[in-house]
């Protein structure tokens, strides 16, 4: 297909197209004469990825280069791979003191997790256990474990639906997509599910959602 | 104290402090002498607070003030204040079709929640699996109800320890720490999960992490 219609298709303006192109984040097409390239199935894909990681997901250019470079060549160790992908979707952005290390330590020794006390998702649960205690809720952090058992709930789910995958790029892409988008819909979940926790404790008035308040 | 003080004890500059108070952010000092105000316990709590939600929770100014308003005005029905005030923290950035939207309002229905199928979360929510399907890891979505009832538990355990505050102020303010800090900590202890999980799914090699590989 020519562009307008990789366009039409995508949802995407033919200006962004050309500027992905540009940027490398979108590969050439094939050149069918010297000024008209055509596309195909793959580019419509790889430009619905690019819109995900970029409406969804808010991530930057550089961030979004790297996620499609490791869908693009992964390497043979595909733990390390998701490792690297990912790590680039997470940076710690404060201080954490030594004590919330040592506690993520401590749970990550506990739970016998597989996970590095060094990786940008375990600074960032120490940079977070730091500021709730600076904040006078560190009762909060001390539901650490409870909480990393949530999550070991949720990534063996996770884990499973990627698993189904049969080759790496797909386990790959399935993952990118998979964590990145994830993390929106789990604090959407979260905020609904509070919602519903706040509405049965303090004082939700079924009257007013009833269809029928008689 | 004086501003200086307040300074050194928050960490944040003096220049920064004087923008909070400017922008409303920051209650005015108690002034002592025409060109001189006094700050409190109260200001540094303020201040701590402020930072957290530059910082760690990266919300920009508008949403910050309209975060600190419910926190200093909160009205009697406590349920829709946290609500109003944890809204502004989630916005819904793409479409969501139809199919999603029913999707999450079943979910809702089949769990009992008392949540609002078109609240900024529900529409996160519905716009994720939208996103997930068009780039074909629509079955990460069929997971909705297994991933909700993770968020469920999440939910209680944030609201058990919410709910030991004694006053409106304190549970509003634990309510919007607890929840946009909790939205990092969450993502962080996901990853770590997911390395985990990929670790013992994807060839974990124990030698390479053991202290002692005999």
């Amino acid at each position: 297909m020519r562009i307008a219609e990789l366009s039409r298709q995508a949802g995407v303006p033919v200006p962004t197209i050309k500027f992905y192109l540009r940027e490398g984040l979108l590969p050439a097409g094939e050149l069918s004469s010297p000024n008209q390239a055509r596309y195909d199935e793959q580019h419509l894909r790889r430009l619905r990825l690019i819109r995900a990681l970029v409406d969804t997901a808010r991530l930057p250019i550089a961030a979004i280069r790297s996620v499609l470079k490791e869908i693009d060549e992964p390497d043979a160790e595909l733990h390390h791979v998701l490792g690297r992908a990912l790590a680039d979707t997470l940076t710690p952005r404060g201080p954490a003191d030594s004590a919330a290390r040592r506690r993520v330590a401590e749970m990550v020794e506990r739970r016998g997790w597989h996970a590095s006390p060094d990786s940008p998702a375990a600074q960032t649960v120490a940079e977070v256990l730091t500021a709730l205690e600076e904040l006078g809720v560190g009762d909060l952090g001390e539901k650490l474990d409870e909480f990393a058992a949530a999550a070991e709930q949720i990534a063996d789910i996770d884990l499973a639906a990627v698993n189904r995958r049969t080759t790496v790029e797909d386990v790959v892409y399935a993952s990118v997509v998979g964590t990145i988008l994830g993390d929106r819909l789990h604090t959407g979940l979260r905020r609904m599910a509070h919602e519903n926790a706040s509405a049965s404790t303090f004082g939700f008035d079924p009257a007013r959602h009833s269809e029928d308040p008689c």
